[in-house]
């Protein structure tokens, strides 16, 4: 039987590796970084939205469904630099630390996913590189995860600290025109923590839209505003300056409808989603359009979220668009469905 | 082989018996209804959204590939009354036309959707069993598919129109705490079809938040603002009466801070979503908890979307909660594989 190369070991490609050989398919798992478990590993997630379960854990369960199973080939550290063929006869050349290698595959799944938005990269307004004091998301994450939330200028506990959302998200001017979907959760999950951590920082949110779909709504938004007292300030911030060890907010709160100037001993900035290069990579090898945003075109949504234009070729998880745990994981079980249903009539309708 | 057993022949439970039977597995699919389609093509959508492609002929597609299927053996018509023992020895009985009969099945997926909320059954302060004019995102669906948008007291084409958001969601006191996620986007998409249709007709938009995620951010909500000119406002709408022969909306415009009363020939009520009378009937027969929201709990969220406490029982869509159409279809696919998988490993690890 031919195997599928799964690319990306994130929630989305584990799934599909795990649900492919739960059939009895091979699979062949690549994966760029020496580790297995995509971006809550790599960016060192403290707890997944919504339910905050400890991520390592949470992701090593499906690793370990991955590691132990004899019809997974997984090959780690080792990067996809060539494809040529069509499905079922796909040639791909894998670089690895032993050097290349041309494997055999008969569908392939791209599960490549995102990177976060760089806030330094296009923008000054925020002072991500001049300021200890601003942080993003993902470094506030791996803070709350060794449960030592301090300002990074001075080693203190904050008492008065504010995110930023939309920062690489809903963004014209930076092209980055897309809603990242899953960051007023994050953030609003950080503000829980930061809360439990250090009773007495207050905590803002500035937000434009505050998105929080299906169960988000009272699991999270009531809850950090009810229960934990975070306060949520509908406005738009400019600047960040300094003045003395603090930072000097500026904006406009367009719920009062005036300007606002607020002391804060941190920022975070809610940074968003960007196609990863990997994802960038990959659309390139293997000649998966992009969809006007810049990511791989699942030419069939919204009811087929997981086939590209090319027969034999799916993508699953944020390699496709912003996606949260739930739609990542979803999609990778619809992507190997479709794999093995694609080799499955190739193989059995043959006399 | 055991046939797996789909309930409910929406985007999730077609995806989930297309999949199954692209890999060899039998299918029994069951549809309460006659028609197979889900709330697609039983609530007359128009257009889905994102895109808008006409709802009847990309259902039609859907429902093709599992009507032209000898594996799948379709039951429309018919309901599920009752079922006992465990995955992989389900006997199912089926009631239709033709009186109860016994179906064994090995496992079992819940695809039986949502309902949309009824705005008169708990709230009189939108009017909507008084006034004509006052119809819900049902309704104008209806009517933008005949392609005929006129106020239902007359008969004539409206001048001034308006949707009131969050329905029947984000609402404590109706008990519904959630989120219907796709409401806003749905609004949206009507909204700029009524400009497209109605070109001098007014069209404004009430809202707490707009949740437009991922690519809906730009592909609609910016395209409804800039291109097509709908007026977006951010307030609170407390009651609806009567003047003349128009509604009068009043409330709360939360932005600039005031009251606001503003006439309207049409009000458009953004209902959202309830577990439907089918997911709450059959998480009874199935012995299949609910989550504190009351939709069918699916226990290992967020990484896994589709299974329930009980092994071999999935769900997939809106049974679970607010789901979108990618939602939904990625949903049916993943509780497709892990059926498929659940069979697969019985049938081929006994000796």
């Amino acid at each position: 039987m031919k195997p599928v190369m799964v690319i990306g070991a994130g929630p989305a490609g584990l799934e599909a590796a795990a649900g492919l050989a739960n059939l009895g398919r091979p699979v062949i798992l690549v994966e760029q970084r020496d580790t297995l478990g995509g971006s809550p590993i790599s960016s060192n997630y403290a707890g997944l939205t919504p339910d905050r379960r400890d991520a390592e854990t949470a992701m090593n369960e499906m690793i370990g469904r991955v590691r132990g199973n004899k019809l997974i080939d997984v090959r780690a550290g080792c990067s996809v630099v060539a494809a040529q063929g069509d499905a079922p006869n796909i040639t791909v050349t894998l670089k690895g630390a032993k050097g290349e290698q041309k494997v055999q595959a008969g569908a392939v799944i791209v599960a490549t996913g995102f990177q976060h938005f760089d806030p330094g990269r296009e923008t000054q307004m925020y002072g991500y590189y001049e300021y200890d004091d601003v942080i993003t998301l993902v470094d506030a994450e791996k803070m709350l995860k060794a449960k030592n939330f301090v300002r990074p200028s001075n080693g203190q506990a904050p008492k008065q600290v504010c995110f930023i959302q939309c920062v690489g998200s809903r963004d014209r001017q930076i092209g980055n025109k897309w809603c990242s979907k899953v960051c007023c959760g994050i953030a609003s999950q950080e503000a829980i923590e930061i809360r439990d951590l250090v009773p007495d920082c207050r905590v803002f949110i500035f937000y434009i839209d505050m998105r929080m779909y299906g169960f988000w709504e009272d699991q999270i938004y009531w809850k950090a505003q009810e229960e934990k007292k975070v306060n949520y300030i509908r406005g738009i911030v400019t600047e960040i300056t300094k003045r003395g060890d603090q930072l000097v907010v500026k904006g406009e709160d367009t719920t009062m409808g005036r300007p606002m100037e607020v002391a804060m001993d941190m920022v975070i900035l809610s940074v968003g989603m960007e196609p990863s290069e990997g994802t960038r990579s990959m659309a390139k090898i293997f000649n998966l359009p992009l969809e006007p945003h810049g990511w791989i075109d699942a030419v069939g949504a919204p009811l087929d979220a997981v086939s590209t234009v090319r027969p034999g070729f799916f993508v699953a998880g944020a390699a496709a668009g912003p996606a949260d745990l739930s739609d990542s994981v979803s999609m990778g079980g619809a992507a190997a469905i479709k794999a093995a249903g694609f080799l499955w009539q190739r193989e059995n309708s043959a006399a």
